[in-house]
């Protein structure tokens, strides 16, 4: 198989899609962000006030999963139709568990949108929690589910 | 010690910095892609190629660096003065590790742009390879040095 | 009826319009900038020249309403099929009146386009002529007009 | 007084403002979503619940302010040290008050970023609202106070 | 012949398309950076390691091809489904020749996206190498060739 | 003399600025768009209405300059603190000759910038003329002048 980024020169290229049929995608990606047990303390507290921690990381993550052709170099512009995060607070872990759906009808899959949108959500957490903990770790990044598309359904063993 | 991103409604605010003074201000973020072992090897071949894997995912980094503050909503914007990104090819841990140093003279630091910088070179690196290995996972992202500023020194216990 | 924009957590998602039809869709937006009567005069004097405050407020227009998605958090990314604005100097009420209409094709609509076409066109012109007026006020920014998709014609009663 | 922004061709150019000092600078704006009854209601209880519709307005005004020089054509470049955005739900008047308040220590002011916070804030609570109204009218936009740099204390008369 | 993108007041608008059918469309642009002898020596040694200029240029090429419709105010949002960039070492005329091609299906063509991405390579290729040649020139910008639309067919003779 | 984008590892990084002085920098840049008699008379025939092609050109030129760091991968983000651009329609030559002015005070300078803006105006006046014209050439693109700074005084020889 082909690493498809490569071109006739050897440099990077945005592969040509053009082919491609226009199908429903959707792609699932997920993250933890590890943190003090303080900290996941402090933000579950915090989200019940109004505003709190996760309410701007679900926006920071949504705006970002648009922004991701801008991004990632190689990425194709997607028009996502919809995008969901949300997020588990698990004290056994100490972590904030992060998921993201995307979706969108187009020639190219959205699991990028889905990963930029975990991946921006868990910086953003980071950012707003990092005065009482700076060693947070943004980790297990990864595509859950892909559908849509030629390759076909892409499902990860948990 | 208070959440210092919330205003007096509960809501997420931009921190006053106006008080804070210029310093020079540097910091540390790594983090490491894992992947097959095939996948490792081709990008270290392609490696030997101009216009590799690694340095596309060198720009990305970089460039997503100094638009942090378009990204992570309660970021104050920063004119770094200086990005630099380097990798590693882990063979025996099967992974691309990546750390970035940023730098810059202000009132608030670049933690959350040396994080980005590392964060977007691991999803470059997952989006130029994900043709041959879909289930590789960004992980660790984490900051190792901060310095500069009232808060001073930060170095992480690796 | 709901607020669609509330996942199943309480937080903000992008709704999913993922089985909504593609249809050529057409919104009008309008807006007041109240001023000086010597403002306006000025502005209208300035129109004469080749690179007037209109002329730069059109361009302003016109390129927000293409990123609108990049600023309002829980927009669809929507690629705009036309877009234009027009101002009429209102000596009687001493404003400019903007207003701008938007087309595109496909799944969701444009009226987000069309208000921050105005707006940014109204911001525009008080940026431009601040220098001589610091009270103007951009004001009575609606929707006139919205057609296509599945809510249908809507037109606001003048 | 002339009109700064226009060049000896006539046409608007970036005022030069590197002769001017560095001060410490802070603006005030204030604006009003004029909305149904129901509409207000419904804010009001959503801003009970976490992720609430003001959260987002708030997240949106937020980062829209950093990037006002995107946005408006002959803004300069700003490095903003803090942005706050509150709101008032006034029953009396069925409307959503908006109020932000930025600083930067710089050549120029910010107004118009503090416009910009004001604005998107409000254009955000219409994208969110605009299910169950479409009538919602952005208003009242204007500049409250502004302090520092060459032409002083500017406060509105309220 | 009109000019197309003048509106009934005389300004600019973005010309609408939506009567337009969707169609492939091809573009293809040319461009020239000539410079030293001596740096164009130096851009071929470096093009033998990892990370070369052209490497770069080729990755700011394709990005700013992506965001053509933020940078030229009238270019249609376009979501591109290929762009490729390549480089030739022209020691004859002692310059870089750039040629790109994009692709997509659009009821608007791609034309201003390849004269971009030859542009904004060309001017990369000048930063990173402007510490020894600051007397390069970007030249001879132009149109090679563009199919799909009712337009048809262009050639330039070369 | 060294390409100093270039680190350890051969690949691209952002140079280091930190040490150096915050001066006053200003750069000029030159280029030029070649076409039609017929073309250059109608942009002088728009000149007279409001609105006209050059106005466009000059606000996006403005645009571009501020947001160069984003575009070109290894430029620092700078705050410049003026720009204009000017215009000269040569019948003789056939062309539209174009010179942009920006000044900044800050560590490195805005030869970039200057560049910047004269390349996306003359795209600019490439597309909203090429209904009418589509062998215009963009050309001659070059640093006409450079002070401040540890380089000091650069002038071109014309």
């Amino acid at each position: 198989m082909e690493l498809t980024h490569i071109n006739a020169q050897g440099r990077a290229k945005m592969v040509d899609v053009s082919d491609k049929k226009e199908t429903l995608r959707e792609a699932v990606a997920s993250g933890n962000v590890y943190m003090k047990r303080e900290t996941l303390q402090r933000i579950k507290e915090g989200a019940i006030k109004k505003g709190d921690v996760l309410s701007v990381a679900q926006v920071a993550g949504i705006m970002a999963s648009k922004e991701t052709s801008d991004i990632i170099p190689m990425c194709h512009p997607i028009m996502i139709s919809g995008c969901d995060i949300n997020f588990n607070l698990n004290f056994d872990e100490n972590r904030v568990e992060i998921r993201a759906t995307v979706k969108n009808t187009g020639q190219t899959g959205v699991e990028m949108e889905a990963l930029m949108a975990v991946t921006v959500a868990g910086l953003t957490i980071y950012d707003m929690c990092k005065a009482i903990d700076r060693e947070m770790i943004v980790s297990d990044i990864m595509l859950m589910k892909k559908s849509g598309g030629k390759s076909g359904l892409f499902e990860r063993k948990e």
